[in-house]
């Protein structure tokens, strides 16, 4: 485990970290249950993390809306899966807007 | 949409990024057929972007294993959706490893 991580390692860390801030405390690795991201941190996730990608990320109900659709087990709170398969579906759409914006980096360079 | 990207959106970038790098030639948006990481693609991938979080990357048959149980249509080739399924797959399981050293990062410091 020598040397400094790759951007793509970077990226997935920041991804579990991000989930860590917004679930509330840290569960232990032994934890089996930890708390999930509720509809409250998660609307303040979209809204504080996400508001460059997501163009109605303060939009109350646009947010419920995302999290009703996502929280598979119906308990309320977002899962470390179903977190991943939100930045999931939000990374698939905007992946050719990313793609553009990289072309126009390159072009004016 | 001013202002710089969150660190959040950084690592999303930073996966797609990635998945374009080694998916071959960029589709433009308006194609909705894109190349996918073949095989041998996506062992390089696995060896040159994830060997300090994967302890077998070199190891060719683990990777075969590994894109032959994501393929879910067996084209041999990963779409955009297979590797974030991917890239979760990993997140999951490594996200204690990241919570440890986060934590000894702190008590270090």
């Amino acid at each position: 485990m020598g040397g400094d991580p790759s951007e793509l390692e970077w990226a997935i860390q920041t991804l579990v970290k991000n989930y860590d801030k917004y679930a509330g405390k840290r569960g232990c690795c032994c934890c089996k249950r930890r708390r999930g991201i509720s509809k409250k941190g998660f609307r303040k996730m979209l809204s504080h993390e996400l508001n460059h990608m997501l163009t109605d990320t303060k939009n109350k109900h646009a947010a419920d809306k995302l999290i009703c659709d996502l929280d598979e087990n119906q308990d309320g709170r977002i899962s470390f899966n179903e977190y991943w398969n939100l930045i999931g579906g939000i990374a698939g759409p905007i992946s050719c807007l990313i793609r553009q914006q990289e072309e126009s980096v390159k072009f004016t360079k």
